[in-house]
């Protein structure tokens, strides 16, 4: 069997046959294997022993994933659409650190660039069957989104001001250096993390950081409550989007699993 | 009055008269007695103190354990079926490591097999009048896995580059040694958890945490939002269905603890 | 004016009026004043300048809620009930460590039994114009008791195989000296608190701290699901037992600050 | 064109036309260009590399605002209602530390009054789309008020009870050296922030710490579940406030955006 380009498209691009789901499963592999050997590679004690081998592996990795950047290119109906668009550009910085490793010296700018190919793991949320819930989630953070920055701008200026007074309170001899320092610390405590890095050694920045605890308990509440809401009202709509008329009563919110409208008894189908 | 072996099953099985409900509870202390000991056991001062006893007192609990176990076998229908059970591997587990104490040496192991005794805790959520919510909970939980398994999903991508770009700004110096330990601070920041252990030093570091940790920020959010609009689904068609239709006016939504109809007056039952 | 005992019995016991409403107040000033002088008293550098006073407040307070605790006794239509109640305890509770101190030398368990009197401050819940919410924050918690009941015991049980866990893979030299410490290291964790005293050391200790936070993610949603819940439903059937019908037209849900009818048009008061 | 009185409050008030919306503008990249002064200024490193070019920068926008503040007071109607309003005070707070500058040795006392400047940032929420939304979100706080001020007074009871006896039971040796350093731990736990500056050392205090963090566990809930259902209501209120009825069929809930009526056909606008 001859291989044309359009049986190629359809392999790289679809995923409804046996050809191109086996070559998203061979990619998915490929771009779990190559986040592996990245993250093996970071570990000192393996890096000593087993460098040449991931040296290999990453060679292979960046061989394999030039063949399909190249392929994706060229089979695209549109090449210059792909390139530009956000999985092109993950596509191709996936490769690119390897290449440029030729020409960097510097490792620690070489381990920036290596790690955007981490990026191909979003890849993964693309396929199987789990996009309607993905799109579900995503519909619902998108329409809170408005809400969310009204409620990010309110926790920055809290972060500010109460960054500021404990900067003003507890001073540099108990680790507040600067004004971002205590922004930090803010962050660090109101999103209830709290390292202990830094942390009040005076009353009153012990009874200032007590304020912020309890404004922070009530805030982690507000985007729960915006998400939440918006769960709740998307679902809504989703389960009202499933429902259908009975096209001979006129009967409304007819569950379309029903056979018989449950109010005038027509056959619905 | 002579036991026979179906009486036997019954009293194993149900717990719905006298001795059948007396066998549930002497079963939960025993379960209880041996957990309890398992724990005082791993205290140093206690063990060198009761170490005779404990000893006793775990081998006695394994015996009652392995009479249940073999009675368990015995009354089934079905035996292989239970064996191969949740419960019944549970159950094997829980007098296995005693016996394996003979013969393995290696303590950590055998600690290791003791520990999934304590799988038998899991057998109270059986029991009593709580099944009705725990179903409740896991219906809800069960609905929800598809859009927390997308969620984790999420999550992973985030650490994974969370974690990575740490590694990369901060560095072996600073306690991030590799990116599986810069992942691990990842989770404990993202979490909000935040024990402290490692912490951004450079400005740089504790920029892109505070971004981190606002993002956790967000992110909590999602969880609670799946689970809650879940619930809130699963609570309406519980509601819904126990709600009944009165047989004489048709109307609809009628509370069954009702005796009349609201509506036409019609006796309901 | 004779001051009967049915009156003094309306001031202590009421508060519809001018004089038994300044009891009340009265009776609220000594509560924080005495609560004021313990967390004072506990100062040490406080204490040595002011020990002297705050014996002496102690001794008035004291004086004065015994005043009030004869009082209530000698007020109450059975004074048997009163006495026993849970109010009745807690006021015998706020005045028995003062003169059990002539007689009890050790003070560590003085300080257990004067702790108790901060219970009075739950008193001030009871005043005011926020019955009504307290009642339906009650009500909440109340309905999702079985659940939460179940929710401890599946967190409980997490608690114990996680500890356990820990206790083996860690171990003392980690500072995981025994189960109790394990569990209650998996509590700090599991509950995102995070103190950062006992932390995981070894890789794969890290990785099960990872995979029981995640966990602590998920789980932390499942409290808040059911009060959000059962809030949303408690809000509803409130709502629905402050709409009335019209008594013309038989119009179901109308709002009783409506005047008029919205269906038919007849004046509803 | 000659710039009457008239005109010019246009510009400062309102924000509906060219010249009105450059101020609004401008007055922004002032106030966050002042914001930003203030904190490089607080890094000790810039400080001394910098600080007379903050100093200058700082006089320019003190200049810059008094001026505003000075147009503010003139183009009022009602000058009074305006200083005194809560915006007027702030604006007023923005210019005062520079100029208190002059007067005031102490720095400390100084940079309490200056970092009042940041307040201004409020006034951001003022602007722009995002009003409906911030209405919206302050409703729903605002509804939820009173119920928590009552889970507030809870927290702060708890907060009383469990820092006094962690106080009794760990006492100074262990960090809790008074009660409101125990109130402040127990705030620190409870908020699940969890620091670790102080911990518990003993058996019996980690057995009551592992009690408030899972207490914490439930109470966390609480604050959510009310936002969460005050949110739901309010957008059902709002989505019920936008819906209108047929005038000529009389059905309801008529979405105001459909042109023509669902049930009878009639045109509705």
């Amino acid at each position: 069997m001859k291989i044309t380009k359009k049986r190629l498209a359809h392999i790289v691009f679809e995923s409804d046959d046996w050809a191109s789901k086996t070559f998203d499963i061979v990619l998915l592999f490929l771009i779990f294997g190559s986040i592996l050997v990245s993250i093996l590679d970071s570990v000192a004690s393996l890096r000593s022993t087993y460098g040449t081998l991931f040296i290999v592996l990453e060679w292979l990795f960046t061989a394999l994933f030039t063949v399909e950047y190249v392929l994706r290119v060229w089979l695209s109906r549109k090449p210059s659409g792909y390139i530009f668009s956000f999985y092109g550009i993950v596509d191709l910085l996936a490769i690119l650190p390897s290449y440029l490793s030729f020409f960097v010296v510097n490792s620690q700018l070489l381990a920036v660039v290596r790690a955007l190919r981490l990026l191909r793991v979003i890849r993964i949320l693309k396929l199987g069957r789990y996009i309607s819930e993905a799109e579900y989630l995503q519909r619902s953070l998108r329409a809170s989104t408005h809400k969310i920055m009204i409620f990010i701008g309110f926790v920055v200026t809290i972060v500010l001001i109460m960054g500021t007074l404990m900067f003003i309170i507890e001073g540099p001899e108990h680790g507040f250096t600067s004004i971002p320092v205590g922004m930090y610390w803010a962050i660090v405590t109101l999103t209830t993390v709290g390292f202990g890095d830094i942390t009040p050694a005076t009353p009153l920045g012990q009874f200032v950081s007590s304020i912020i605890m309890l404004m922070g308990y009530a805030i982690i509440a507000v985007p729960t409550g915006i998400v939440s809401s918006e769960m709740a009202s998307q679902r809504k709509k989703d389960e009202a989007a499933h429902l259908i008329s009975c096209s001979n009563c006129g009967k409304e919110n007819v569950n379309p699993s029903d056979n018989f409208c449950g109010n005038c008894g027509v056959k619905l189908r």
